[in-house]
């Protein structure tokens, strides 16, 4: 990074946290050890590992064991959906599988590959304008044989809460396994297990500012699950491979710092976004915010600037040292239009009109405004050449 | 690691190499870019990432393309058989899996999985008492619908290297799939895909003092594999999920520091792991080396010690300061004994005393010395108290 650049891209990837790089120094240093070696440097390793478990578990109110490591948000989704979907199959419980048309591709994809190639089911659940669903379209969806439901907290591109608290509630009555997918939520919402009926839930290390290649996948008691791989028996059995130290103490440390931010530094970024808007909206014609205008996560801005294409957009911004971004970053480099803002019924051109904005804690009141300082013209500009 | 640990334990884990702590820096700071970003951070990230690879290719001879990062040698092995096994059978090539008896868990258990879950056969070829099989086991075993062989290049445990390359030659006549797992051999063993007919290669990243969490795997041209994770197509849609930038660069460096080590001090880390031994033979009574006595790992010692149990010897080592083990240190904290010494027939109670030396290129004739001038002393007040 040569220059100081304005980063509101947060929901691509955070910043390595303050206080991370502390932590795992060691780790690059004489702290090697192998935590299944049972001598001295095996076994700093094994408590240093469990340490770290300990504060993830505490982040969402889990008890110790049932807090997996994984490799990150993406393993997560897949080991809940692949792992208890093919074991319920294997058991004869069944072989439908529920999830919506919003959620990341670690998720759709995942489904729509049992369908493809293991003989599930998929009913894939619309959303209304706002990225919504209701419980009651879950409730009209569940077969005999449907196992397991699959609804985001959060939605990582356009912020809207999905309403997991009643599903859950309705599915544990029915004895339905539900996974939800809280890694965009995990950094701004209290994400607390132990007040949310669900069975599986996913974290991703490098969105809260831990490294990226870790994450955790919280497994409620008495849920079984197939391994997505197998060896020595790491993680229970569920996961095997030489566990990722260094990642799991950043991802241990990140949670235990992003706890505090919660509490102390939310009204703020709330107040941010709400001010970029404002800002947006008061400078520019023709523009529209995208998702939930309220139940919304608080550092995310999906705006579409009518007649101005997303990418320009993001190509000036990107030369003015800002970084922001279409839809999702996990889409590889991808500048397709998103899968979310086709579901929520947003014509294509303005689909391609769209920039989401994330902000994090870090995220400064001059940085917002030097946004909306070079925004209106560059907008402008764009529109002019746009034609 | 509070005081100065005789580390002879590397193929459980390799100490942090010098200068990873250096090329990796810059990820714990402002280096934070999501490889998929298309702004000015996340082209910073995906050139490293591709400098990396880079790397990683240069140092097996590979092609850049056909090097795909994993989070490691259990992931590597899994995505290797379970994404070739699933593709192949899917595509009606066949259903029939040979491996040998003494495969890494994250081979064997991986073919076991599909056998007990997914419909496959499965041969697992026996081995002689150095841990070797034969060409002709290979041929008699295979039939009309076999489609994968995996036979490792270099057992972990005892060090016996298998015959990769004649093998290889065949089943490439034969179109038959082949994967080998490198994990343990790519530290001291010139592993060049170039002159290697195999068609799928897996790699670790610290067992050469990368850091834990990366891995990659090498697959030839044309050879498909189903993913064992999906999402945002990462990897050229082989392995979804953001990627682990700060460990391929880590992998990506300890590569291009081992190739110069293998040139360099090869001859030497022989010699240390020869004096070892003829310290061990010439000082100690009733003990004998466990693998092939010529074509095995020059880094690896496996020594039975009649009548004094492992795990004794393990404990005592560990207190005077040095770091072995029994079998391998990736069956979590077992002392279970150990499958490898079970298939070349070591009887069970010689299994039980056998420990493992794994020399690493910063082991010294220093820390060799102390070890032979211990050891003694300590075999024979083990063997006093379990007699």
């Amino acid at each position: 990074m040569s220059k100081k650049i304005i980063y509101l891209d947060h929901n691509a990837t955070a910043p390595v946290r303050a206080g991370i790089k502390e932590a795992v120094l060691p780790y690059l240093n004489s702290a090697f050890g192998n935590p299944s070696s049972i001598h001295a440097l095996g076994r700093e390793a094994k408590r240093d590992l469990e340490r770290a478990r300990e504060q993830v578990a505490g982040f969402i109110g889990a008890p110790l064991t049932n807090v997996f490591f994984t490799s990150g948000g993406t393993e997560s989704n897949n080991l809940a959906i692949l792992g208890a979907a093919r074991f319920a199959k294997k058991k004869g419980k069944g072989n439908h599988l529920i999830t919506t048309a919003v959620e990341h591709d670690a998720v759709l994809t995942t489904c729509k590959y049992l369908e493809q190639n293991e003989d599930f089911e998929l009913t894939v659940l619309p959303v209304d304008q706002y990225g919504m669903i209701t419980v009651d379209q879950v409730v009209e969806a569940l077969k005999d044989n449907t196992i397991l439901v699959s609804v985001m907290m959060a939605n990582n591109e356009i912020g809207t809460f999905l309403p997991i608290k009643e599903i859950g509630t309705i599915l544990r009555e029915k004895d339905i396994l539900f996974h939800t997918d809280a890694v965009q939520a995990m950094n701004t919402y209290d994400v607390n297990v132990s007040q949310l009926p669900v069975d599986l839930l996913s974290l991703s290390g490098h969105k809260i500012g831990a490294l990226k290649g870790i994450g955790a996948l919280y497994v409620r008691s008495q849920v079984r699950l197939h391994p997505l791989q197998h060896g020595g028996e790491q993680e229970m059995t569920l996961r095997s491979g030489t566990e990722n130290l260094i990642g799991a103490v950043s991802l241990g440390k990140a949670c235990e710092l992003t706890a505090q931010d919660k509490k102390e530094k939310r009204d703020q970024l709330k107040q941010l976004r709400d001010c970029l808007w404002k800002g947006i909206q008061s400078s520019i014609e023709d523009v529209s915010v995208n998702g939930a205008p309220e139940a919304r996560l608080i550092n995310t801005l999906s705006v579409s600037f009518k007649g101005a294409e997303g990418e320009a957009i993001l190509l000036a911004l990107d030369m003015a040292g800002v970084a922001a971004s279409s839809g999702s970053a996990c889409a590889s480099g991808s500048v397709e239009s998103s899968h979310v803002l086709e579901a929520i019924g947003l014509p294509e051109d303005l689909a391609e009109n769209t920039v989401r904005f994330s902000l994090g804690y870090s995220t400064t009141q001059e940085e917002i405004d030097h946004v909306l300082e070079i925004l209106p013209q560059l907008i402008s500009r764009i529109r002019l050449a746009n034609g």
